[in-house]
């Protein structure tokens, strides 16, 4: 059995006055004080754009040595914006091995030390194909611009019709003390964001920011620990271009019915949900490939309640990638953090009464690589 | 049990024709036909800059659909120029945890397309401490000439007590049709060449070259298979000026002690040594740090012969870094790779006669991460 047994996360947004390091170390002591392991067997890192932001590769071992743990295994997983996500399951895999009884993972991802936006664009590029999609110039926001326009047209879908998902997002960060945007909008104000790149808005985007998260994950229960009763993964064609369709999230349907598989759980089981919104229209499709939306009707959903932190199946009440914040490399760190904190009832002022069991979607790129993980109250 | 069923690799050198999909698939698709496996249940990448040298992160989606896998889970695992020995290693937890089956373990560096010398340097200098060491200008070479004047004055050693390494490295690369420098030197060619950093040498160095290597990890024994009956990883405090000693590879030493604890062997039971001569200084340390030489005295044991194929422990039949190649990421799938012919009796006119078990000595940085596999015919 593999258990999470404590999280700890810094606050996210534009944190000039810490590194990487200052941030990987803040989160993981906050994790290993949380679980009151006196030490871990391996620490596993998630981060995406350290080399390209930071200048600073060989990150496992950066980390144990800040953290005073030099020779400590230590290595980085890389699964572009799905990394945390990644590094929880390979932590989990390797409790599962017997090999190992406890293993810290930190996301951390430092994305504002560089001088230029364009700095900041380029390395998220890096998640896309260089070959046909980055090198033509395609970014993230292009891309799932793209995407959107595809998603309107197959199912005569408004501009309007995305505001529901950020306007969700913003009313849930506002109650996190650690979330980056923590105020509320409104569709007007969704409509009144400007365009990045049309159809799609500022306000469809998760914001840049710093910060990190960490997890202790062991093979011992204690009264504070929840199970990680399943994960997942897949991958899918890198570029859309390539793909027969651009609407669907195949890696994410593979990556929830491996991690239900292996948990022993179908989807109606599920409580709570952390979905990868990136972009809208990733939130969308998040909730289609999932099955909790039928497909082009996810919106509909969303403005009737249904994902709200009372509603049918709460999703992101800590404001998701959105408004809680998006350090790309962290993200799946938080995600199951901030479920942890859940289904220990310590999450606060965005609690949601009576979760059992919870799913976290991290996705990477476009959706060409996709992590699960399934947790559950013990 | 954890085994290995097949390898494949591509040559090194400045593959000009080649991207690193195209390297990446080439290894790959000869390690699975060399493996008979049909499909694998996961992939893992070692690779270390390919963002800042290619562009591209999302290495494990990227390589996955260049192999037409997409589906198949696939992660990049970074520890510098340990990346390839450590994916190695997870692999082989990921078999031990009943998980997968069969796992596919692709070492990829595409180094040469970029159009500095001065980015390569740069793109390696992520492997070392960006605050302390990288920002002020240190470069690997630099570092490694800081280490090798410091074993120097200890030991009170000269200059061409460190050109044995490098012959015998050329001497074995010229048997090895993959390996990038397939010429002999000798001692006065050693002595003549340039300073790259002083006392270091070009000849200490090993070049910088583009390649692939793969390896399926199976659960499953067949004919062919080669036992990983261990493994170990450890971290050391990452900036030089910070350790206690700047000539002892302290993670090697933990790293190979836990490898060898878990196989149930001593030093003395291994037939056959991989060891990371990316430069001739670090060449030696690690054979100190195995324990097969005394501290200061590697260079008489190397001159004695008694690494050589038919001496009394063989170390890089095929040429070690220094001359078959140091593609970094790759670098550690390689060496398990020619152990895995090695051992199946298919090196050529490399094989070391009678070898039973072997190890593979694998690090990041200067030391800073290491990875040790061990392995046994079956």
């Amino acid at each position: 059995m593999v258990y999470v047994n404590g999280a700890g996360f810094t606050r996210i947004g534009l944190l000039w006055k810490y590194d990487l390091e200052d941030l990987a170390v803040e989160a993981a002591l906050k994790a290993l004080e949380d679980s009151k392991v006196g030490s871990v067997d391996a620490i596993l890192v998630g981060n995406m754009a350290s080399g390209v932001l930071n200048g600073q590769e060989n990150l496992g071992a950066v980390i144990a040595d800040a953290l005073g743990m030099a020779g400590v295994p230590s290595i980085k997983v890389e699964a572009a914006c799905g990394s945390g996500g990644a590094a929880v399951m390979w932590a989990a895999i390797s409790i599962m091995s017997g090999l190992f009884d406890s293993v810290l993972v930190v996301g951390v991802e430092k994305m504002t030390d560089v001088t230029d936006v364009s700095d900041q664009t380029s390395a998220l590029a890096t998640a896309a194909n260089a070959r046909y999609e980055a090198s033509l110039g395609a970014s993230f926001p292009s891309l799932n611009a793209l995407i959107m326009r595809e998603y309107m047209k197959e199912h005569g879908l408004l501009e309007e019709d995305f505001a529901h998902l950020p306007v969700l997002m913003h009313e849930n960060a506002a109650n996190a003390e650690h979330a980056q945007l923590r105020f509320r909008i409104s569709i007007e104000d969704y409509l009144r964001s400007p365009y990045i790149s049309e159809p799609l808005r500022l306000l469809d985007s998760a914001p840049i920011g710093d910060g990190a998260a960490a997890l202790v994950i062991s093979s011992k229960r204690t009264d504070e620990s929840v199970e990680i009763s399943g994960f997942g993964a897949a991958t899918d064609v890198i570029s859309i271009c390539q793909r027969d369709s651009l609407t669907r999230l195949r890696s994410v349907e593979l990556a929830a019915k491996r991690a239900l598989k292996m948990a022993s759980l179908k989807m109606r089981d599920v409580d709570l949900v952390q979905i990868h919104d990136a972009f809208s229209v990733m939130g969308y499709l998040n909730l289609e490939a999932l099955g909790v939306a039928e497909r082009g009707k996810a919106h509909v959903r969303v403005e009737k309640g249904d994902f709200n932190r009372d509603g049918w199946l709460p999703i992101n009440p800590e404001g998701g990638l959105k408004a809680r914040g998006h350090p790309v490399g962290a993200t799946g760190v938080y995600q199951v953090a901030e479920i942890y904190l859940q289904l220990t009832d310590r999450a606060g002022r965005c609690q949601v009464e009576g979760a059992e069991t919870a799913i976290a979607v991290n996705i990477g790129g476009t959706g060409s690589n996709a992590v699960v993980n399934v947790l559950r109250r013990c």
